[in-house]
């Protein structure tokens, strides 16, 4: 997948709630189902430049809401943190269970 | 300070930069320095009403926001599980500096 898509996949998981529903439905057709412009255009019964417009739109969107909040870059900097934190405590300790559940609950809260 | 006052400080923090200016320049006013809805009515020349039904506007939109995106949830149900897991490595393995520091730094994200 191309990098740029896949941003846009990874911003929509974190902000598709704040996005209206014609938005979610044009958003999960392109990127979640693989339609074309065209097949959505026709399912609708709008142009293809209509739904162009609409895609382009949301991912301009999608961006503004992460500069706003900034989740998806929080959330990689957690991962990258719980990852050293797993590292840290094999190291010193080998597999503490208990520690790397609450660990593992934390990778999983987002 | 009240429960309700406290929620509505939190949500604030978390969802402020999806707020217009003038919503933000409301709620700073009435929240954080304690201004009267008569002294903001009076700063920008409009009604007692209009600041009013601001406020009670913007309040329904982070609730509204924390419904969709849960973010103030997700923040609490964190940081109990990084109090549990602090408690947990300093029970097995005393002060270990250089895990417990991470975990500062999870902490420190939000």
């Amino acid at each position: 997948m191309l990098e740029k898509t896949m941003r846009v996949n990874a911003l929509y998981d974190f902000y598709q709630q704040l996005l209206t529903s014609k938005q979610q439905q044009y958003m999960d057709l392109y990127y979640l189902n693989d339609f074309s412009l065209g097949e959505i255009a026709e399912e609708f019964h709008v142009s293809r430049q209509a739904v162009y417009d609409n895609l382009k739109r949301t991912e301009s969107m999608l961006e503004s809401f992460e500069e706003n909040l900034g989740l998806y870059k929080k959330y990689q900097e957690r991962l990258k943190l719980l990852a050293d934190l797993k590292s840290a405590v094999r190291t010193h300790f080998g597999e503490s269970h208990d520690i790397l559940n609450i660990i593992y609950k934390l990778e999983n809260l987002d």
